[in-house]
């Protein structure tokens, strides 16, 4: 018999790349296990700030107290005999509440998510935005990520069809484009401006796609952004709103940072749903969220939705056909969008420490964000963009010729080899540039501002970034 | 501008077909709202008989005790406090060391699921078969569904790969390989036989992929099968391998009802990993499992394995890949899957309940799926095979002529008029042959032997059937 070899698999599968967790994760990985098995290494324990991951170990960032009495009461209710009186009375109410609609949290859902949550999702929206929304246009998915690539599989026919991403880009959307034979059109942010969204750019990708004989189907914004922790202002946002009518394009919004937020004040998030119907616009719009980021940073439960606008009941119809081979999302996740959506309100009694336990999140990430940028930024040969929103920090590097000398001789971006060094030095996992996407020559790394110790952590990025261009002859 | 109608969607997509979660399933979501709204229909509630889900509304198969007070606090861990000497030591036990190992279950987890955890299902799999298994071998996954999507769209080329599936079958699998541009290869199970597997049959469908230019690259098994019940035996099962072997197949075993034995004494489970191990056979073997089905019918957790054999380490890297850019599967369904290997042992402190609540679940099923089996084929026109496994049975019809020409007129298979019917008429949901496959002018429908109380249940099927056979002018 003949095995099967890689050589065998589906071309579109090996095309796939997902730096994220690519060839830095997987080192990462093998560090951590010599240190579990008492190896020496420079470093007492690795750091993953290649993805926002808020409460993996060693972040410990705390789970908000609401959400976990809710989803334990709702695992094992006869609980509620032992915490009544013990913990806050609204944690017992919404967890009755939710099991006299739901059931059992083991039992398959209605695929497109609980009918109940859906409507709850839509109330949030509708106070979110001043505008209506339909529990109908929305379904829970296992995380933004399976909702995206729903949306791209649906979307794609094969070898022809065009999705405008931006460069840099979360590796997912050339990940699952490379899965589905999508061709990615590439429009760049504008680094100079804050990683602005340029509309001459789409402008040119699209002719640049057309001229390819690729269609243009899709717009894809990552707002605020990732990698880049930028924010888009009002008025960019109502001229991509035009922009899709004028192409026919499907706007696909992602929309899982919206809560993360450094200065809302100068800073606020608007979302495209509110653009589209403040403009009262027919463009096709899916927005997306989850409650892996945020102040939930929930990753583990996989949970998250999509809202579509202005979609017809038949391409509906198609979506759900689609969820239901999948049968439904996980239950936990979708009790975590349930809380996400409906956190304590004022005046309850789980109210102060969700105060207390949310405020702390957000200040201690605006202070780390706006610290990292400004250390980073008094390094030799570092520039980074300040970050109004999201999780990260895109600094742009300008490296030794030594370097990039040495990076060629092993087959690697010199931002890889950066990453690389970076890891073995200090046990920090960062994502090379590469990963996300740059302009020819450049070199940038991706890291998260979630750390253990924002001192040891800045010192030891600094301490490294001196020795590496003092040992490739300096600048 | 133009907007995206169904006809400009992937052709991929828009083949896909589920009939388990299909026009059936949609009405029987219909009439439970209309129930809800206060309608008057001839029943007072639906039963989804159409899919497997033990712990839905109205069917309250209760969760094992165990399993959700270890995931009550993983959720909380400070609970242990409040339910310390309350719950069983072993409970607290366990979940401190899951917490320990795992951290928090809001933390993405390696995307090849928890080591730890896949370490245990390794020590399974190696008890349950007496062969070695290796961790590194085993993913965990959001279900058996996620993986077998998986597994098909990393094994087909577009339009060219093959992949030979049992008639009837769950229709999971050609939905997939719609998706995915692959190739049915339909082998027939032999009714008057059980619904046993024929190498004949699958020669058959092998040399007919290979003169339409189709190369068959994998068989897939499903055992106990889904929709039959049917449960291979050990000599077939060798055979089934070494025709793997000849025809160089990759063979997909889905085992997803490996627990769901009615009588083990005559009819055992034996794993195709086993069968492997014991020939020394080099096929390449994927092996599926899932919380969802046996006894502790965790369908909502989204949790499941798969395991491969004699695969090449680049292929695993592959599916390390592709299973990395969506992150991780849920956590709720990891710890659902420790728990599922690592059930309480004699001798511990939550044995006598979990042996008590596993013997009602599985007496329970057994009991019915014989009485149900036995009820339907005293029916007039109805033959029903006896199943030894699964949560199914799948009932021959042969229905009056009046009957198929209504339905031919009405643009539907004669069975799935009478699915309609039956759900008109006694708001019970099955799903018609057609949606699994059957002969050329047969007709079956499946239904799970999954029901509130048996006597109202079969008694409404008996009832219906005479009356639909008469309606139609007789047999």
């Amino acid at each position: 018999m003949q095995k099967l070899t890689v050589n065998d698999l589906n071309p579109a599968v090996l095309n796939v790349q997902y730096a994220v967790r690519g060839e830095l994760a997987i080192k990462a990985e093998d560090l951590r296990n010599k240190l579990e098995a008492g190896h020496e290494l420079p470093f007492k324990r690795v750091i993953n700030s290649n993805i926002g991951n808020p409460q993996q170990k060693g972040l410990d960032q705390p789970p908000l107290t609401f959400t976990r009495q809710v989803a334990a009461l709702m695992e094992y209710p006869p609980l509620v005999d032992l915490v009544k009186g013990v913990w806050p009375s609204d944690v017992v109410d919404r967890a009755r509440e939710l099991h006299e609609v739901i059931g059992s949290v083991g039992a398959y859902s209605h695929s497109k998510g609980v009918p109940y949550i859906r409507k709850n999702v839509a109330k949030f929206i509708e106070e979110r935005d001043g505008y209506p929304s339909d529990p109908e246009d929305i379904f829970l998915t296992g995380g933004a990520s399976a909702g995206v690539s729903l949306l791209l599989n649906v979307l794609i026919t094969p070898h022809e069809t065009g999705i405008l991403i931006p460069i840099p880009q979360y590796p997912l959307y050339t990940a699952t484009l490379a899965q589905f034979n999508g061709v990615p059109l590439p429009y760049h942010l504008s680094e100079p401006d804050g990683w602005s969204t340029s509309l001459h750019e789409i402008e040119a990708a699209i002719e640049e796609g057309k001229k390819n004989g690729t269609k243009p189907r899709a717009l894809v914004i990552i707002n605020p952004g990732n990698p880049t922790g930028s924010l888009l202002d009002l008025e960019t946002m109502e001229s991509v709103v035009r922009l899709c009518e004028k192409h026919s394009l499907v706007l696909l919004a992602d929309e899982v940072y919206q809560f993360n937020l450094h200065s809302p004040d100068t800073h606020p998030f608007y979302s495209f749903k509110y653009v589209v119907r403040k403009l009262d616009s027919p463009i096709q719009l899916v927005s997306f969220h989850s409650i892996s980021k945020g102040v939930k940073g929930e990753c583990g439960r996989r949970g998250g939705y999509f809202e579509c606008a202005n979609f017809d009941e038949d391409v509906k119809a198609i979506l759900y056909k689609m969820v239901s081979v999948g049968l439904c999302p996980p239950l936990s996740g979708q009790i975590g969008v349930d809380s996400m959506v409906r956190p304590p309100a004022p005046g309850t009694p789980s109210y102060p420490l969700y105060k207390q336990e949310t405020d702390a999140i957000h200040s201690a990430l605006a202070q780390r964000t706006k610290l990292m940028a400004q250390r980073l930024n008094s390094l030799p040969g570092v520039s980074c963009v300040q970050s109004p929103g999201a999780l990260y920090l895109y600094p742009k590097l300008e490296l030794p010729q030594g370097a990039v000398e040495a990076a060629k001789k092993l087959g690697k971006t010199p931002d890889t080899l950066y990453a690389l060094e970076l890891l073995d030095e200090t046990g920090i996992c960062v994502v090379p540039g590469s990963g996300f996407g740059q302009k020819e020559g450049e070199a940038h790394y991706r890291l998260t501002c979630l750390c253990p110790g924002v001192e040891e952590y800045v010192g030891a990025l600094e301490e490294f970034h001196k020795k590496f261009v003092a040992r490739y002859g300096g600048l």
